[in-house]
């Protein structure tokens, strides 16, 4: 099934800024997909370190397994660099002991040919669940892939991870300090089964900044809760998700505690998480819900993803009708604590209920035009405190049907 | 929008016993429909005793606040009879004070004509939420409908408290009791913005028992937990859920602690509740997923409403793939506990994985034949303990998007 590009999605690719200390290589193994990439092979330089976050599913996969084992005991191994594998098309997800041998053997070809550990080598795989993985396919386009890393290619690599995505994703900064230069940048790859709770989908995001894993991790998890912990497409956790932010310390300078390089990296992230709603499987509409006045933040999430996550609010933005009576359902349904009387909610700048009731000035077209937008933002005050939270999703429509009750991922 | 009857209906409106003790009428009041009923009242005999469950919504309608209260205060009052007044087209949900006026103008118009209490006059609102319920339109119906109240009308009821609904829904038993008979007599609607965990939906279940209302409310909860509140359509819990149990005593028969009865009751209130689910909204498929070998009931059923409500289990089911995979998911995501290794997934009789792997035997074509049935049975196991539970749900297709991407409900 061809899909055509999301209406929502960037005019071009960024250009991003080259990371010192990291090369890049993309190939076509032939794991499922024909005539396109599917493997992207990254190898970053002795004294990196390596920080990731991963799905909490209970049926994760293999890949993911074998991640966060080496991630809680590879804090000493940052001489020897590190190795990024990833494949699409097939996720070696729920594949028994079969898929812990893929990714052995995987790995320990990496390790031959880059001279890279095994330890520090680390694997992701999308695509179907429940399909053994020809891993041989990805075994011997390895040394083609060693033979071809170079610092450029980091558009290539986001190619190649891509599943149902109709957009290569990518993401940069560059933080000047004392005079030098500090950059980042990173690729994403997710449409479907994208729900928060978790490290989202698989993004690789690189820095040449200079920071201990330890501090690396702690900063990593924290932004994470605020930015792919924050983005819903369906509801749907994959077992897959995988998010690694590798730094190589290339530039020299330490960036440990620095506020402009932690806003750099969450800007990176939050524009990354952005773009896998924008390529929402489906999506028409690119949604942000702000949450404000709930009890304490964690309930102006959990209200916030109530309505993200609603069926009946997404097909209503999909139909493009300012429906705020489902808004109100959400809100109701979600659990955390709402009072009828003191909530308001707006679309865009437009008071649309207040008071438990419809607010006296709003006029139906003029919520109508909001959901017209192709951006549209819901605001939701629940009068009650101080907590806010903001969330992104996008609207449920019947090409999400179409390539879901079709298309075996 | 003209919705063609669900291809999952029963052939016709079943033949219900009459319930000594109970009448019912309904009316054409224009609400929001026109030529069709749109308001039914229903009349119990002095002596009757009312149970009730409704939405933990926190945004829930007038009428579920008014009912709540009276139920919670109305145990004194089987003397005076009750009456039941529902309408369709309009929520009066998010409708502010003037929400409650008209409740109290409905109910005092009730009270007035038939000559039963106000605070035994309980009433319903189904259809758009955030709309002020034309309360005088209902009003000016009630003397026509007092003086049209029959025994035989319960299927009329029925059909006038649909909305997307694409049909009545009824279900019914007889229970001989030492030479005498003891009836009970449902109905329901509901299609979409149905979730569980709450009364689902509008359901009034008559029988002529006697119970005392304490014991009859006990009786209600407990049967709820396994029946309507196991059954989903698309998540979206509505502010309007009510269900109401109306006892009248005519048969003479007490069945407090009696099980038949108790058993009988919950077979018309598990056929209720799948009547609901096969009219879910573009529902093509009856599914029925099965948990057991959980660590406990409660983890079995968060098992079986994760997969029941993922999006992309539901549009496989819709594609008739049996992709397994995303079983596998759902399990994983829903926070219950799992162990990948342990746990086993049918179609039906056909095992699918087991052992964190596909099943040996496994043939994607007996897997596909299963799918292509109407009727789905999803069998879990997860191999850790002695849990289980059962839930319900339907497919989600091209016609749940058209139904509410167009439809304001």
């Amino acid at each position: 099934m061809a899909l055509t590009r999301s209406p929502l999605a960037p005019d071009h690719f960024p250009k991003l800024p080259q990371i010192a200390g990291v090369r890049f290589a993309s190939a076509e193994a032939g794991v499922k997909y024909k005539n396109r990439t599917d493997v992207m092979l990254a190898v970053m330089d002795p004294g990196s370190t390596v920080a990731g976050v991963f799905t909490r599913s209970a049926t994760r996969s293999a890949p993911v397994l074998d991640c966060q084992a080496k991630l809680a005991s590879s804090d000493n191994h940052t001489a020897h660099g590190a190795a990024i594998l990833v494949n699409s098309g097939n996720s070696n997800a729920f594949t028994g002991h079969y898929g812990q041998t893929s990714v052995a053997e995987i790995t320990r070809t990496v390790a031959d040919i880059t001279g890279i550990p095994a330890a520090r080598v680390f694997t992701a795989s999308t695509g179907v669940i429940g399909e053994p993985l020809p891993h041989e396919r990805i075994v011997s386009q390895i040394a083609t892939l060693n033979d071809g890393l170079v610092a450029t290619a980091i558009e290539d690599a986001a190619e190649a991870i891509m599943t149902t995505d109709t957009f290569a994703k990518g993401a940069g900064a560059t933080i000047e300090m004392g005079g030098k230069t500090v950059s980042i940048a990173g690729i994403a790859k997710g449409s479907g089964m994208i729900a928060p709770d978790m490290a989202t989908m698989l993004v690789y995001i690189f820095t040449d900044a200079q920071i201990a894993q330890n501090d690396l991790q702690a900063l990593l998890s924290q932004i994470c809760d605020r930015t792919f912990n924050c983005i819903t497409v369906d509801s749907d956790t994959s077992t897959s998700d995988s998010l690694m932010l590798c730094a190589s310390g290339a530039s020299g300078i330490d960036v440990t505690g620095n506020t402009d390089f932690a806003l750099a990296l969450e800007n990176v992230m939050l524009d990354l998480s952005h773009q896998v709603v924008r390529d929402g499987e489906g999506a028409t509409k690119f949604v942000e819900i702000q949450v404000t006045g709930a009890m304490n933040d964690h309930d102006a999430k959990v209200h916030g993803l109530s309505i993200a996550n609603s069926p009946l609010v997404k097909t209503a933005i999909a139909g493009e009708d300012p429906n705020w009576g489902r808004v109100v359902m959400a809100i109701g349904k979600s659990g955390a604590a709402a009072d009828r009387d003191k909530l308001s909610i707006s679309f865009g700048e437009v008071l649309v209920a207040e008071k438990g009731w419809v607010s006296p000035g709003y006029k139906e077209a003029d919520g109508a035009a909001e959901m017209a937008k192709p951006e549209i933002v819901i605001k939701v005050d629940l009068g009650l405190a101080e907590g806010k939270s903001t969330v992104w999703t996008c609207d449920l429509t019947h090409q999400y049907i179409s390539i879901n009750a079709d298309y075996r991922s």
